[in-house]
């Protein structure tokens, strides 16, 4: 039995905090279906950059390349700008591994008291597929009149044939797997260059999947329909901002950003994939042991899956949703007052039967 | 006394049901007020497009500069290209006069169900300014490669230093006369151009406002929010982009698009302002009588105001709270089955007394 190899980054708050949860998790588990995880951590974060100036050492990229799979906690510190948290760390891997697809499940669980007054645990449940790597979060851009009364700032949005078809793909397979229905996030009727252009190339990657309903919603309306009737959704697909937009607030009709998992997928495996809660680094609840760990623990089910594990995956989520079902206990951010290492517990003792 | 001309514009499907309830309530605001309104009807719309091959003739802007507003129903028809319906009208004429702030009211009404469980009436009540002549919703982009599979569609956000000072001073004046709190939606941790600069001209026309706090959100967060604590906005400013998908999402909260109303203002009253529901010309429900006026209503409250008549537009956002509080008439999307003439007629009726 060879042990998967996991590059861990921890990073800052409750990045630390929710991590060596993940580990528990996935040492119970990995019990029961003779697995083994073999963790490289690395100190990466906004302390870092702190003490040393940068967020991770010049070869970072290179040194994850052997892995498995990269599990990331939490990056970002007061008073450490964006541009140097994220486009140091965060961005930087998810491009160069080609992590194009950012996967967001959400769901209503059973015991979660959504803020839709006609959320129906179980009849929520949908994905966000998020193009990862181009789109709105492009570095093309600039200032031009610094200072001056015509000053100005642009910044080019890029959509690439070969980008969106792939992302495509994944998420019409995605539904073809799941409830065989998905819906495309547009803007087409505002944004008159890029959004045209996805909407044509949804309509000819449909072509291929013939066994999936779809359909397209403008942003605005679908944000909207999200909030007024969010169980007719089951695919959603979206650019890189879209996506990202509707994962957030998909987050927050589930109940809870502390909920939230991502993966940051390479689905062709050429590259490591890297598996991240949606939440942050939270500094205002850091070091009080009180963080919600389900974030980063439903992304380490969607790394089981990934490694090949589906049933260990769904075991994760199962104890995930017993305890929510069965049990008063949850993190404060879900209203109760279990800390991460009694949530963790109570979930792995369900694992353990 | 003098009647205020309005140029007004019902355009396709049910723009022509509420655009003559408007006619009615400003009828029975302004015998109270000694105000009168003279209407020119134009016909833009699809229907003249598939008759005549253009939305509006080729000086409708020209025709309509003496105004003193515009009042429009809702422009769009199956079959008709966005490009042409939304690019051949709505958007020219915001642009032809510099209608720079998209005004958006959000309020949750006593008596109408918000989806969300912990919406009170009365504590969510706050106002989207929305910048709107650039950012993303720019005509610089294009496509290049077309049909290889090298092909690639770019578009450019352009946000210049009068066009945001002009529209975040607008947001601070309206923030310092409403709650004093301003929150200004941004995603400068992953758009790193366009949205820096925007916080740059936040901070610097803050200090113009030393009366208003201020805050910023990421769109992503920022969304989340409003789902899970609305009542925390009084005025929130965002890009053209992030303004629509605020107050669609924010007319969702308070229960249905059918009630959320919007003025494209020029401030400055060098050219006139135009108001309109935020709702479509919903094709479906066309032709049946059914559809709420109440976004189009509010839309003249917002022009009553622009005009110099506050009180005569109080009494009209008064009129409409109370029909839905002290009665049962509504109409099918708030979950009545009120008719759009028996709601405007109990709406009226209020105004009479
Ligand atoms: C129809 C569309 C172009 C328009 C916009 O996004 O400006 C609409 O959604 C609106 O909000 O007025
Ligand atoms: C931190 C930020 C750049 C990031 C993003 O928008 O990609 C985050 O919001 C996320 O969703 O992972």
């Amino acid at each position: 039995m060879s042990a998967h190899r996991i590059a861990s980054i921890p990073g800052d708050g409750i990045g630390r905090e929710v991590t060596p949860a993940v580990y528990e998790v996935l040492e119970a588990v990995g019990g029961r279906h003779g697995l083994e995880f073999a963790y490289t951590e690395f100190d990466w974060s906004c302390e870092r950059y702190l003490r040393e100036g940068a967020m991770m050492p010049e070869d970072g990229v290179d040194r994850l390349r052997g892995f498995d799979a990269v599990f990331l906690g939490a990056v970002g510190a007061p008073g450490v700008p964006d541009h140097i948290s994220l486009w140091g760390l965060l961005i930087p891997i998810r491009r160069a591994f080609r992590q194009y697809v950012n996967l967001r499940p959400i769901r209503v669980f059973e015991g979660i008291d959504s803020p839709l007054r006609a959320a129906r645990a179980g009849e929520i449940d949908f994905v966000v597929v998020r193009e990862n790597v181009e789109g709105e979060y492009s570095e093309i851009g600039g200032r031009l009149n610094r200072g001056f009364p015509e000053e100005m700032a642009v910044q080019e949005a890029v959509f690439t044939r070969a980008g969106v078809t792939r992302v495509l793909d994944y998420a019409f397979a995605l539904a073809g797997r799941r409830g065989g229905h998905l819906t495309s996030a547009t803007k087409s009727n505002g944004i008159v260059h890029t959004l045209p252009f996805w909407d044509e190339l949804v309509r000819e990657r449909a072509e291929s999947h013939p066994g999936v309903r779809w359909d397209q919603e403008h942003i605005d309306a679908l944000c909207a329909k999200l909030v007024l009737d969010p169980a007719r959704f089951d695919v959603i697909v979206g650019s890189n901002l879209f996506g990202d937009i509707l994962s957030d607030l998909g987050a927050a009709v589930a109940g809870s950003i502390g909920i939230a998992p991502s993966a940051n997928l390479n689905p062709e495996r050429e590259h490591p994939s890297m598996f991240e809660p949606v939440h942050g680094s939270a500094p205002d609840i850091a070091g009080r042991g009180i963080a919600n760990p389900m974030g980063a623990i439903w992304s380490a089910a969607l790394m089981l899956d990934h490694l090949g594990h589906p049933e260990a995956s769904a075991e994760v989520t199962g104890a995930m949703a017993a305890v929510l079902a069965e049990t008063d206990t949850r993190t404060a951010d879900l209203g109760g007052s279990a800390t991460t290492a009694e949530f963790t517990g109570e979930l792995v003792r369900r694992l353990g039967r």
